[in-house]
């Protein structure tokens, strides 16, 4: 249903980006990145939500000397984040990472340019130009035009700079911690470029108002055809990024993980405690690899049909609830012993 | 920045719906309507959240006489939400309700309908047709086109019935529980009709799910300039769902209250524990009713530059933070301190 836009192609260490390849789901680890042990802990642990491609932070030699040991340790491509000093990049090149986030018109002097953009290009390392609405140059700043006009301007210089160096594995990201700001940025620049973007709202907050600033942020986009791959930012364990991350993707139908889970705002017609079955259904089936849709619903008189679309699904009544499977009851159980039957229904008909 | 979809405007029991009129936000019950009591006090819970209009369920003859005394005891307008049942309408506009939520096409007799319209016209009682892409019309089920199109031709059939009957105090909502099936509803409709909109997406499941799908549905078409009145659905105290409306609106700056927060996720740069930070924070000024911008960084080098457009702001760095307004750093404070210092100052400067 969604058309999505044109774009060039990257391949970040065995990983496409753009063009018809899968949307993909990024995180970045809060770990000091010189902690080789704490750091391959934690891309494991994002790995197996569903993290498909990792970033870290690289501060100085020694994290970009641990880079090293990281990418022998992990599974999925590894991106280092770099800021100003060209060294560190291709140090990070020569240690493996599979791409670099790195703004050129930030490193200084056209020679040290020239030499990153040579090593990148003898590895085959894409470099994302990473522009956040908080820190664009002040010559920009100054200008008195919309905050989404400036990204887009700063964000084309630093392209023309590689482009200058004839460098094109590029992927570009436009981020503000202001929501219509950062859609406004995405949409101007995809009428602009055809590199592939990386999306993200910045900044975006703890766990709740986080998920609702992404969600809108990246889900509009997302419902545009805009966006190649993502990261949702939270002040939050990253794992919780990863879920998020494919949480948006599930819900406009551009990936499928698992189950998609539907569920009714109990109302007056409700007559079991739905919000606790609800939550123990959908923790039940959280890990469950096949792509169906579960719905549990608190009225056995208009749950089933309105849940119809739903693979499986349990309609709650007074002390009981009734499984049905596309809209049709097969069973009634006691409130109890509901979840069991119902997992041993699904478990039956899916394997 | 967001240009809003010309509509007519409602009055729901004084508060205007459509139009240039701010955009509402709803919650529904989830107490048995005929216990008087819970209900009344969960509306309470709902009104100090910031719940602007409330819905019931009213199934049965003793739910629609409990809203008389409901009514009486609550500030916000309530609307009653009726299936089928002619004689329960008219028993609710009898007995106070600022709003039905009816869809005429399934009152049944004609003289029925009349009945219903004659007497919400002479209480000025507005009527939302509530379109559920789950419980469509057989008839419109069996056509061989998109969902959304066939939403949108039952709300079409629901309308003619009404201003058939010279009623034109109309409300529409296209709910599914499918999150792009919505946007493309209520686009759809946006075309067709003036009448304001109500924007739910239905059924979208538990706390962290449903914030996602329903913002990103909400999110997308509040972008495109369509929506009055929003109601997030969730399998959660709804309570919850109050505070998500919010952050909707405030996220796509249609709506101002209380503090607009932002944290950024920690990275290898980060020197202190700012996740636990980030949520104390926000937490202690849950409450505040100022309408600032506050944030919480992790990072004392690009922290106060990057969260310049923040009134307020909190920078960690080695066991300590700094303070800093508009980007400017104001004072430097032990970890411990933090918190109860940049409280102090936001009271004293905001006063």
């Amino acid at each position: 249903m969604i058309k999505r836009r044109k774009t060039k192609v990257l391949d970040i260490g065995g990983v496409k980006i753009g063009g018809d390849n899968p949307i993909t789901v990024q995180s970045m680890c809060n770990t000091d990145t010189r902690d080789v042990k704490a750091t391959v802990h934690q891309i494991e642990e994002l790995q197996d939500a569903g993290c498909e491609i990792i970033r870290v932070a690289v501060l100085n030699k020694e994290a970009a000397a641990a880079i090293k040991d990281i990418v022998k340790k992990i599974k999925i491509p590894l991106i280092a984040d770099i800021h100003f000093d060209y060294r560190l990049a291709l140090q990070c090149i020569e240690n493996g990472v599979s791409a670099l986030r790195i703004n050129p018109g930030n490193i200084g002097k056209d020679e040290f340019v020239k030499k990153v953009v040579t090593s990148a290009k003898e590895h085959n390392t894409p470099i994302r130009i990473g522009i956040n609405g908080g820190s664009l140059e002040k010559n920009l700043e100054e200008l008195d035009i919309p905050l989404a006009e400036k990204m887009v301007k700063s964000a084309m210089r630093h392209i023309k700079i590689l482009e200058d160096n004839d460098f094109d594995q590029i992927k570009i990201s436009l981020k503000s911690s202001d929501v219509l700001t950062t859609i406004e940025a995405y949409r101007l620049m995809a009428q602009k470029t055809e590199y592939p973007f990386h999306l993200g709202v910045t900044e975006a907050g703890t766990l709740k108002g986080g998920l609702i600033k992404s969600a809108i942020g990246l889900g509009t986009l997302l419902a545009d055809g805009i966006g190649d791959t993502i990261r949702v930012s939270l002040t939050e364990n990253p794992v919780e990024e990863v879920y998020a991350g494919w949480q948006i993707l599930k819900s406009l139908g551009l990936r499928k993980k698992g189950v998609n889970f539907i569920s009714c705002p109990t109302c007056g017609r409700c007559g079991i405690d739905l919000i606790s079955l609800a939550k123990a259904t959908e923790e039940r089936f959280k890990n469950f690899d096949k792509n169906i849709t579960i719905a549990v619903m608190g009225c056995p008189v208009n749950g089933p049909g309105e849940a119809k679309h739903a693979d499986f699904g349990i309609a709650g009544a007074n002390g009981e609830g009734y499984i049905f499977k596309k809209g049709s009851i097969v069973c009634r159980v006691a409130e109890d012993k509901l979840l069991d039957e119902f997992e041993k229904i699904v478990l039956q008909d899916t394997k």
